[in-house]
């Protein structure tokens, strides 16, 4: 198959689509559609976002097929291919973005694929939460630096900080069922956190992700999900800025790249439906390591949903 | 004055106020308030200009009082403050921050002080044009790549590809008295260029400055804008990238620096009253030197807009 | 056509093809291909040019489709499409590599189509050249710090110093039809401006482009060249290292964009048969100016081939 | 108050005091001052902490206020602003720079203003503690690669690898009461060392540290320093490289932002009076990591300082 | 001497030969020598490699004498200098470039030297070997993101990812004696992995490295080489993108630099007869911490390599 | 000889001395020495210029031997080596650093060298006119951005921005036989400028040279050196920003290469005894290219004296 061929020849080479894959002209022959989303109108700092698709796909390059630990190889247990980028028709009005969004994912799921998505910021997942949610709130797990469930700010309730409070309160995601791992950062206010907290989800602050460790956490948040539909949320921020600079609203002191590969990797078997990697920020990334470190963890976690995928159309 | 011995202290020291000017507190005064808008929510293609105003006033530290042609001392002919920047309440709604924009401009200019702001994407400019046209359409130069006449893009009249579209309809400023110098690079519809060329303005595409050269550009400028009220925006992407790289919409083949101070050098005399300059993009701007650039041409507007209101004062 | 939609959508939005151009998967509904030729393996100083295609088909995303001088549209002239890169089966033996170029760019001429290619370092012209000098030695214009008309180095004749001394000795190019234009930079010997100046070429070095200008260089360019068939390649070391950084042998001292754009807007009209834009080595290109250069170069050429294309098809 | 709509507001905007604290114009109505230091002129190698303050200061924009840990909010305890830099009047003479910090730093412990002081190369805390220890000397807690207890080089004694032997020297610092933390790198002699530990610092090496842990090392800190006065030096090169890359003297093998945060928070409790982060040099940090990383460790030490003047207070 | 001198004046003065060492001359004075080998014309991805050797001899400037664990001063233990570059007669022809690196390997040898190499891309420890294991295999010990046991690549035996398997077919090294450490990253076939573990090779994943920590690693890396001599060479992409991000072939995931100087610190006493950096890429290394990086090992190799010496020599 | 093997090497190979010329260990086998200096403590602004020597000397392996334009081959006119760097014991007192360097040119000119050194900030040519100026005052052409003709800044009358008034107090240079071109930015006071004026010097404005021309400013300044000894300085900072940005005090405006080019080319025959080139601030240089401009700089001096050097010994 093509994309075999293009998978590998040298790195530099051919059009970068993510991870080399085909381009999805006929969804019927695919089970899993990785899909940009270049967004980034909602966040509260620095923008950059919007390009993270194209770098990451760029990075993704690097990227090869058989996990070095598991063996699993994504692209044979599945077809995978790369979907494009979400077609927007509006740019400057939140709300209709993230319709745009919404459909795109709907339309993707309605074909029968799962989705991976690339931000963008994190405000694009509520609209594919809204997609995906459709028979009643998901397991949630985010590994992110924020909370992401503040209110409004600066005259939006959209803003990137405030996707899961939202999604929350339209019943996208069971709170009983998220955890939220490598939290951390001053606020301004605790309005977040006690959201986060208040409403039953399990908030692992980076100090205590430190003390137990990556597979304990990843045990916890198996736990919590338990065997239900779920999805993924991997902001790279939940990365310490030495291994990801390149990003809106960095915090020093978060997980090494091992922390979080041992985190997804020891995630598989839980009934992930669809995931994301988001705020990749590629004018904040001069060496390149947080687009590559975006796209080795969309490999991850193409690993997680192509190995669900697959047991389910067993 | 502090300010004196703020501005010949050693570069790297101090608050980094715009040209290490004075905090404005008390209007009354000042003659000039130099004003940050860091917005860039109306961009077509990178972003980045919202950091604009804090690079630029950091690079500004390195400008220093007296023109090294004219003589002009800008900062003993008029009081020159630092406004910081207008206080947004709003982050994601084009119109409302562009109210906001026009309610501080407008202010500012009721206290009876002239404003050089600093973006900020271009679309910064039509708000500070309703503050400033109270009295009819003002003569406009403009220095960039693109006419900005564009009319909506992704569902909006109010890009930085359209503000000057918007300012002919809205009668802010007289098209025939309007120029617009150094403008290239390919376009996907002439109906930018036709606008502009259509409804009266000027249109010096680069490949005609560069055969009449900066001092000739400016008198047909000075001849086209005439005695009356005049507004000078000079849109960093104006200058070539080698000149200024930091900048959302690049465009090859751009006026250099010296001629660019020539241009503005030569127009003094012109009755401005009011200047901008926008778009310098710190995230793509790895020396440092498309920041450095927008202080020194915002420099050169202080001293035309300080000799003006001098005058004006006399 | 799907092309025009991706072209008019954002930039930082789709698989970044040259230009946002089709992919090129039926040859026969294209008039003109643009093709990567992803090589460095022949340079004798910095590599980096195997990134350059990836990097300027990024930095083309940026282009559109109007001149703004000439108002050539090149999409409407005709139908250019994106060809992918050449699909290398070796890596390590530059006549290997030459002849998988060849044979590529003689399966593409064979079927009508005219190439732009984007390299690459500055050996890949020879195979191309090989491809299309079928019915005898082209006319010839360079744009270049160097005359690249150089023998042997560390045991290769094919290295990128090189090319155009082995072009004339296969009778691929007419030295009395070839101008090189930019020359400069100190050399270890005279062998090559020598066998230049020897076998007739026009060697402009850059003191005398300087003092001339670039229309009168296009002019003398063209009277070389006459109305024969011509190809022109453009090594973006022809520029000054200001405007493009990202180069494997810069040499201070260049053509501004400025200068180029206009050199070769005036080449128009010349029966070219085939282009290239070689050179541009990203990992040298910290602001990205360099492959956006290469890009806007790339496109001055388009817009020459589709030009003399659209004609020859009338 | 005017601070707090400051610190709400996103972070890009407005002037970049430290922590977006107001600035401090009159001492009488603020607790602690945090103070600029931009001062180089004493480095034995790489130069550009001159520019420390003034990037910190932009980075600390990314700082809020509530610990994610403690929930301390330093800007409820106590009163905090900006004092601006140290008003140098010389540059070229090290003693005579440092009789200027020394005295700045009188003054404001003075008016019973606990500093916090933002270098600046290392040297910059030999006058800051003449300045606080009046009272006989203090225990001193560092962070740093280098014990910076070495003797003159290049014929001075005030190098910025010699405060702190100048201190034991001075009476300023208590040995016995002294403990250096992640001490690394190659030296050309043992003086230094060998000073620390023959005058009864304890020296915890990088390599005993990775050992112990952070809390283990900050228990060991506590119980040296005792319940006396303290000051804590926070030297950016303590960490490693990857976290903070712009630094003078870079050393392989450092702390992790993660662990130096966990060993600044089990620091709560020892009584200081004074506290810096040093060593960070712009220039040389191209991604802000470095910045960011000084300023989240003022947060820290912010955090630390206010809750013991506010118990003092109490 | 002249050396000490130099190593002692401040790190931005001199030529930067590695270490500060010595320019050799007369081997004869010499017993370890320090070469560059500036070559990646076998790279399979990113370029830059040959570049190396100079920005390593610059970073190394940093490096000083006494180790700060062990004590160890290689400069007292041994004569140690620098042997300029591998002198290239060629460039394009990896078989004939391998060629000489392994004669003047094989001539500093039979001098009596012990070689320190710094490349260049990882291709060219096979001829190094191949000048080495003159008396039999030798036991191998590597840190690597990768086994480098892949068969034929675009058309070469020789790339720099299959220099062991070439080693273990020529009777180089002693699969049953070799350790490779830090094997991470996804592949498109099993081919490496399979060959290193079927041979005999113990492959430590960087799951299991994580798991076990670098001192466990450490005992079975000196298990498994027992008593024979030995050589270590390590690949700069062992230490995570973070630590190290200029490399040709990046892998998130990795070692720390703590990690690596503990390994490397605790394999004292093994009969090293030889040891290299590689992969060292400038070009893609924009804070210079991975030239850093790669200096801070080969001095941690000195130590062992002149420790060793030293005893042989006793 | 063993240069020029090696300047034929390809450029990324070997030690890095200036021009890949030979180290001088005998001076009386050369005719001209180059020389380091890498002093920036006299900087008023951003230091790194004692990191220039080794960043020109890196980038001068670009540089190879025979001219473009004039033909001339130096190193086949004289016997020119690298001397090295002027060997400090002293880096924190302004007047014993140049002390030394004095002592050091006057050594290599009482050896009968001529001498082109490599800076170091500006006031490093002080001392080496001390050195020069034995038989009366020099004639004195400057390439600038300043004139360096201020008084006592922060407790100094030795900053780099002070030496030609120095020069001139001293009797070093002779005001009527200087000039100084490419002077601009604005400043605090004209004390500067006046000073220049009113002892003579011809100050040629920015404004003044973009006028006349890079040709006839070289006339001009033949005509004011006349036929007497004359010293070369070309302070980086000349250039504009977009062709030298890794400078301490960059001024927007200035010299593009080609000009500089052109100036220095048509100054042949003037007698120089001397030249340098200051102010390369490799931290501020991100693509490198002010070194490669300083290093072209360097070759034109070159050029320049050896012009002369072979004629005197003629």
């Amino acid at each position: 198959m093509v994309s075999d061929t293009v998978r590998s020849s040298p790195r530099f080479m051919h059009l970068p689509t993510f991870m080399r894959a085909p381009l999805i002209e006929d969804r019927s022959e695919f089970d899993i559609a990785m899909v940009g989303v270049p967004y980034d109108g909602a966040v509260t700092n620095r923008p950059g976002a919007r390009h993270g698709p194209r770098e990451v796909r760029s990075a993704s390059s690097m990227i090869r097929a058989i996990h070095p630990v598991t063996r699993l190889n994504p692209f044979e247990l599945c077809q995978i291919g790369d979907a494009g980028d979400v077609p927007f028709e509006n740019l400057y009005d939140i709300a209709a973005v993230h319709a745009e969004i919404e459909a795109f994912f709907r339309a993707v799921g309605d074909d029968g694929l799962t989705s991976l998505a690339i931000g963008g910021d994190h405000s694009v997942t509520l609209p594919i939460l809204r997609a995906l949610a459709t028979e009643g709130p998901l397991g949630f797990i985010q590994v992110d630096a924020h909370t992401d469930t503040w209110d409004s700010f600066m005259g939006s309730e959209l803003s990137h900080g405030a996707p899961f409070r939202r999604a929350v309160e339209e019943g996208l995601i069971d709170a009983n069922r998220t955890v939220q791992i490598g939290i951390r950062g001053a606020q301004n206010s605790m309005e977040g956190w006690d959201f986060s907290e208040a409403t039953g989800m399990r908030v692992l602050f980076m100090d205590e992700f430190t003390q137990i460790g990556a597979e304990a956490a990843a045990q916890e948040a198996r736990d919590i999900v338990g065997d239900g539909p779920t999805y993924l949320s991997f902001d790279i921020d939940g990365l310490d800025p030495a291994f990801a600079p390149g990003t809106g609203t960095p915090e020093v002191g978060g997980l090494s790249t091992v922390e979080a590969l041992t985190l997804l990797r020891e995630l598989r078997g839980v009934q992930f439906l669809g995931a994301d990697v988001v705020e990749v920020s590629p004018p904040f990334d001069p060496a390149g390591i947080t687009a590559l470190a975006g796209a080795t963890m969309a490999y991850e976690l193409l690993c997680l949903l192509s190995d669900q995928s697959s047991k389910k159309g067993a």
